[in-house]
């Protein structure tokens, strides 16, 4: 089935849950108003489904093969990316000066979530072009700037990001590809790569490598990383294309998912070295790379909000379709009913639904608070915006991925036997999904990152700020009277509450028992999620609601807080006397 | 990896939770003693590793194939199954006046989890022939027993279930295959079946196949039903085979997992009709099915425990193998540490292995409460044994299965990025795991058994004698004193509360609001289940501690107890008060 782009609840998402209409009011997007981005969603939408969505089984079932070093995407993927590219979608968040539209973090994540729940493995390509453009417009020199920054945002050229090697995938210390300066302001890059997404492939004229490497005599541990950028093609001072450099695809990965996602092992310098140009200061790649971190891992956020879009809608095609069995109150004799009068069906349904609502109204969040930290005049407010950003997003990263894994796993449920049967389309999902997890970051990682940087940020303030937004919409709930929320205000109260004493516990443990502190990080993080992710869908529900009438908004923000948030006390657990059963481990793995 | 069977654990859960001791103790398993059980085990966990644990990942790279009707195994497909046939281990449970062993179910449980983490598609094909055993030794003729018994014992035939059909899955009121009667006994069978596994494959000389059809003028509905016994080829008077039977496969699915388990449409009648034998009487097909659907699902319960295991193990070894970072303890430069290490990596670890041992306890119950519905010579007693295994049955089958597919994934997420390559291994036990939450009665029709048919037996007595004996457990661990148990017998007693009262709203709602009963059906079953692995956990540490000693067990009962069991009270109030959340989903989906 195709996907249909959810527009209003995207809509309805930015404007009540991530506050467009606050950013609008403060003059903030003084380049778009309600009525563009109503046009620029729609128009997103329909290209999404007419052009991209039937690219999605396409892609998976023939993939993406290297044969003779060429790696060649699956049919109609180049025509594709073409037209996406010159229909301005790749420009959308690039700066103006390189021929970007410069527009919102906050529509472009909109538009992110649409391509992504088309076909994810044709719309993770660009997101590595966006992770370069943004290292290249930060800390590139003027001439690789005006070499390569206008056909990366224009799309003629897509660009990736070289991290990974095998002993190096987590811990980046252990990195050993080579730079040797040549003494001419380039480099000769050798070395290994491996997990190189779109790393090689047939869609543009160049690839632009972003290669992460050690300078000779460069301190050890990740203080003496140096990013490089490594063009497929040198560019001759006219800006054509020149040599082949000295770089290659030598494998690609035959992966569980994502299948026309070429996942590319590179050899750099096979004949003495790849020549390549530094970015930013040496031994400091590292702190390039984090700029646009945090941005990529909202990327990856939005990924897991598409794909269980994308599952959810196929599976709630599938149960209005699909007969079995007749619902309770049919006379007896009746034909069989669509198994979405079946309870069980309807409550996974909801699940799936509520999940994915609630992970979108956190990656919103983020992107709105990134725009807040570029955008707001005064620097005091930067900051806090930039806090803000800082603690969500390792917990959109995380939650909204791991809501695609359950939400795309679900989704195959509902489809019964048909569901496990490849043709369905239901089981992509799952395979697809089964990545973000692990990439940009593992989830664990992001716990971490949550829990010793960033619950830190001006001394538990930043962290503060944002149980007190939510104490503000629980007080909401509960003085808004209306019958459709049900139990919410008390339920979601309960998981603040919860919310509130873990954090307090985990800013009282960090110096002391570093250990029980990331035992309980992951269950940390997914508490915040269900407080974070159960407001943000109350808030819309307050928003959108209208009368005494029962919304979709309203049914959806009560599942939530009735039924998923309710799991709020026992993470609190988990968190504050659990670190116990988790250092116990030591009892089974020494056996 | 191979996969090494947890011979030790399986003991214990057989012995100390599922009551192994108890059940020779009192004269009840004259066959087997103590030892002869640890020397059937420690045979079959050395057949498991040696000769099938290789084909698993051969089976799914190859697959099984349909050219022209003909169905091809992987290579060392039927090499493996001969073997195994020969050794004895397929007439392992089967009736002794059949040429089978009659051995406990319980031990035969060990050895069918043994298979199915040895290779998950290879054993799924013997455990239909387990089916059809039972169908035609309760049910058949004294010819049809005479003719196929021996060799569906032996191995040298395989047996098949043909219940669905593209417009009968879960219900199946609509199937619409037909039996004509031929006048001499025989019946003329025409229909087609979809689903059906292994209904064609090239490792035995024949196939039977058991189809429910209807007869001319049967009743609509289920009531009108038969069950007929349908051989690939027919057999003549003196054993030998005859002609091909009018049957054949139509095709094979493109499944997201069990690659190597062919799934087959079949076409009965193309040239005006099989040739097939009644089973039991006219249009009573369903209620022989019935005879062994309990089996088949307790044996489904076992494959998700298997894949469960064969996942932790694989994720366990790779962690102690794999190194990224450095311990927190570690001094300043120590070299990379295994990953193990890292606090969120073991509790990734522990998680699983608690999942899997809790969903093995709770199978294993099932299984020696089937034994003892079979062999206790006090007739209140079978019928109290038969009570407690229909109860904790479809527990069994839905919690185990969807740990499986949970643990599969965890295990995906331990290895990282290596995770999402296939040949890595971990993809495709979440990939196989995928099934077992759909086939032979989706989960969510488990919680519907359990809640309308099951809770109400002899009056909610049988319920309770369950939950009595997980008080007496939280007693025994609140009274042991022992340190290792940290917060153990506080965090079950608070889970078995939650079950009880929800057994109580249950029980209590059921006559008035079946609606309400069905929307918190899955929780409750999920909640059932942490209370009734949780207290299994216990059990068995209880029993297997010795001195203060921290060990594996008590460190993973406490596991269990304090970090996932803690969901209790919240899956309470989705039963409890949770209804009008999934009702209101009709203001989503009727928008």
């Amino acid at each position: 089935m195709n996907y249909r782009a959810p527009v209003e609840d995207i809509l309805a998402t930015m404007r009540h849950v991530a506050g467009l209409d606050r950013l609008i009011a403060d003059g903030l997007t003084p380049e778009l108003d309600g009525d563009m981005t109503q046009a620029v969603l729609d128009e997103a939408a329909k290209f999404a489904s007419d052009v991209i969505a039937p690219l999605n089984r396409i892609g998976d079932k023939h993939g993406s093969t290297l044969k003779d070093g060429v790696v060649t995407t699956p049919p109609g993927w180049k025509e594709a990316y073409t037209a996406w590219a010159q229909a301005g979608w790749n420009a959308l968040p690039a700066p103006e000066e390189h021929g970007g539209q410069g527009l919102p973090a906050l529509l472009q994540s909109a538009c992110t979530e649409m391509w992504n729940s088309a076909a994810f493995a044709f719309a993770l390509g660009p997101l590595l072009t966006v992770g370069a453009i943004e290292a290249l417009h930060a800390h590139g020199s003027e001439h690789l700037k005006e070499t390569y920054l206008a056909k990366l945002v224009s799309g003629e050229w897509m660009g990736t990001m070289n991290l990974t090697e095998p002993q190096a995938g987590s811990d980046l210390n252990a990195l050993r590809s080579k730079a040797e300066p040549v003494g001419d302001g380039t480099y000769r890059i050798t070395g290994q790569k491996i997990f190189i997404t779109y790393g090689e492939h047939d869609m543009t004229e160049n690839i632009v490598h972003l290669v992460l490497a050690r300078l000779p005599d460069a301190p050890a541990g990740t203080r003496g990383i140096s990013l490089f950028l490594v063009p497929k093609y040198l560019v001759n001072a006219d800006g054509s294309l020149g040599e082949h450099n000295d770089l290659r695809c030598s494998g690609i990965e035959h992966k569980l998912g994502i299948h026309a996602s070429p996942t590319c092992s590179m050899a750099f310098g096979d004949k003495g070295g790849a020549i390549g140009w530094l970015i930013g200061e040496e031994n400091r790649g590292l702190a390039c790379m984090f700029t646009m971190m945090n941005n990529a891992r909202l990327n990856v956020a939005l990924q897991g909000v598409a794909i269980a879009e994308r599952a959810y809608q196929q599976a709630l095609a599938f149960a209005q379709e699909r007969k079995q069995g007749t619902a309770l109150d049919a006379p007896k004799g009746a034909p069989m009913s669509p198994i979405i009068v079946h309870p069980d069906i309807r409550r996974m349904l909801m699940e799936m639904r509520a999940k994915t609502q609630a992970a979108r109204a956190i990656a919103y969040q983020v992107a709105e608070a990134l725009d807040r930290s570029r955008r707001e005049p005064d620097e005091a407010k930067r900051k806090a915006a930039a806090e803000r950003t800082a603690i969500l997003t390792p917990i959109a990263k995380a939650y909204a991925t791991d809501i695609g894994v359950e939400v795309a796993s679900t989704g195959i449920q509902v489809h019964g036997g048909m569901g496990f049967i490849e043709e369905t389309g239901a089981a992509q999902h799952l395979r697809d999904a089964r990545i973000a997890t692990i990439y940009e970051g593992t989830n664990g990682i992001q716990a971490i990152d949550l829990v010793l940087r960033k619950l830190p940020l001006s001394g538990g303030q930043a962290v503060a700020g944002l149980i007190a937004e939510m104490r503000d919409v629980v007080g909401e709930v509960e003085a808004a009277n209306t019958p459709g929320f049900g139990r919410t205000g008390a339920r979601l109260r309960a998981a603040v509450d919860a919310l509130e004493r873990a954090t307090q516990w985990m800013l009282a443990t960090i110096g002391s028992d570093q250990g029980a502190v990331l035992a309980g990080a992951t269950p940390y993080l997914k508490l915040f999620a269900l407080a974070q992710g159960g407001t943000g869908l109350a808030r819309k529900a307050l928003a959108t609601r209208a009368d005494d009438k029962p919304t979709g908004d309203l049914a959806t923000a009560r599942f939530f807080a009735e039924i998923l948030a309710t799991e709020a006390p026992a993470l609190e657990l988990a968190v504050t006397e659990g670190a116990g059963a988790v250092a116990d481990a030591a009892a089974v793995f020494a056996a």
